[in-house]
């Protein structure tokens, strides 16, 4: 096993460190719940980039969907390069990062801060600048990240903030999805989509989908094909694809449509079976589409935990695509682990 | 010049339109911008889709830097299929939708003033549903646009979105600057970027570059060569590109980085530079960069009006480039002009 990849080892590693941070880890969730609690804004205000931005949308569709509570992604560079101070009063700043270095997204923090705003971050590293600005900080407890293309550590933001979500409503279903995660996160690293691993391993683009929470994930994987496998994904709600980005669309082209066991779920098979109808070769991740091919999935059984899974069996593909390639998913061209942006 | 395509023709009309939004259309944006003065939001939310939700976007980077109020863009499906309702009192929301009929937008709309916020819309069809459902409708203006790929809707809908702004803060550096627009994007229609359509003339993809508002145009921008040009190009936050969608630059690849006379220009530029030091073939509306190649710009004097003129001269060259490419930039394969989600 010596010669794995750091990528797959991190991948491997997603159910004990859930389960870790499940277990060990909620101290300062339940204390940040407890002041949001009591603090009841009325709006919530994420800042972050790259994979940890992913979480931030993931964590957008669970407070918006779950509590009707709106979430707005603020640019880094509104408190950075161009010095704008928000009005944060009444509202809550959640602000991610894994290495909590990035000086904009510290500004940011800084500023929040200053405006009144309660500030939660979510870092991997409660020892960086970000924590320090921040009244409670969230040590998503995933250990030493050693690929550049992060996994764990975007896994375990999304499940920290969850965590956050059902501590300050007291949602009781919630805390019992995320409870389950780990053993259903064992499963899903065993689902790797070779059926997926064939049609891609020639191609140089993709269209991925999703919608809501799903959204998120094909975000984030969109970006891992682009930083593992040189393709060139760009991801796309489902909804918005029909706007315009079909325009792009070849006979034959491959469509990743991620579906969960939510609200979206059959429109987004409704897409996936319209995009496969015109031609496209289209995978989704559900049973219950008609023309698009099923890639396995395990259900969660919760709304807001379903999609967060796919992320586990695709990233369990996306390191096998790599390698199929001939590229090390360690070390992307032209990338580097921390990346300060100001 | 019975030959010329309608995409060719509402760009030319872009000039009058604003001319005549900007001298005709102020009565609903001064009803408007007096409400919301008095209303003071504590933030507010958009709904739109396509180039409407660029130019949504364009319009949350102004009122975020101009005002310091934060904007939350939230997905339509939010209100549609997952029916959740968003807690907005002491909010605004502005929906955008030249047809104003996408049910979505519509359900948007009326949830939120159920939910008590001032609602706002900027459409094309003040009879359409979208209006009926608003306290506001801020006609465009624009007249029956018959291309596909929106052009003139999208600049009259950031111009009355930049109206309201300037009404309602009375910021009459804003009001000059937009008043001075119409004979700026005069010459903006002759600038058409030749050697971008020489370098683009076979290429199926690329990357196009912004930064705050100008990351509204890189998006309109991104979505445009898809529609009219088939090329897979992707829009990226010019310090999201550094976090890993650089990964899949080769070569000679090309870069379009849009550049304006804001805070932004000189870090754009830097990203601009150092992807051209890396190889890569990159423009920029800009000539202060060191190694990108420089291509025409109108300056407009004001930060909030000087990206939205950069999408008049792109809109010139996108048209010339689709029909130097065989294609006719009036019908997009695969797309109809409404599109009606749910």
């Amino acid at each position: 096993m010596q010669n794995q990849t750091f990528m797959r080892r991190e991948i491997l590693q997603i159910p004990q460190v859930t389960r870790n941070l499940l277990e060990n880890g909620m101290a300062p969730v339940v204390a940040a719940a407890q002041q949001l609690r009591q603090a009841q804004p009325r709006f919530l205000v994420t800042t972050a980039r790259g994979s940890s931005d992913h979480a931030a949308t993931y964590l957008k569709y669970a407070f918006e969907l779950s509590m009707g509570l709106p979430v707005a992604s603020v640019g880094p560079s509104v408190a950075s390069i161009f010095a704008a101070p928000l009005k944060l009063d009444g509202a809550a700043f959640l602000g991610i990062s894994q290495s909590g270095q990035s000086p904009d997204i510290v500004s940011m923090a800084k500023a929040a801060s200053d405006q009144g705003a309660v500030c939660v971050a979510i870092t991997n590293d409660i020892m960086a600048p970000l924590a320090r600005q921040c009244h409670h900080s969230i040590d998503i407890r995933a250990g030493c990240e050693f690929s550049v293309a992060a996994t764990k550590t975007f896994v375990s933001s999304v499940v920290s903030g969850l965590a956050l979500l059902a501590h300050w409503q007291e949602d009781k279903p919630l805390l019992d999805a995320l409870h389950r995660l780990p053993a259903q996160m064992e499963k899903a690293t065993k689902n790797h989509w070779p059926e997926l691993l064939e049609a891609m391993q020639n191609r140089r683009s993709l269209l991925v989908l999703g919608r809501g929470p799903g959204f998120a994930i094909s975000n984030e994987a969109a970006l891992k094909f682009k930083e593992t496998c040189q393709i060139h994904a760009e991801s796309y709600s489902s909804a918005e694809v029909l706007h315009g980005p079909v325009a792009v669309l070849s006979q034959g082209d491959v469509v990743l449509a991620l579906s969960a066991r939510d609200a979206a779920e059959a429109a987004i098979n409704g897409v996936a079976d319209q995009l496969a109808a015109r031609g496209g070769k289209v995978f989704v991740t559900s049973d219950s589409a008609q023309k698009a091919e099923p890639l396995e999935f395990v259900a969660t059984g919760h709304p807001l935990t379903d999609p967060l899974l796919l992320i586990v069996s695709f990233y369990a593909f996306i390191e096998r695509l790599a390698r199929a390639r001939g590229l090390n998913p360690d070390q992307p061209r032209n990338l580097r682990k921390v990346t300060e942006t100001v």
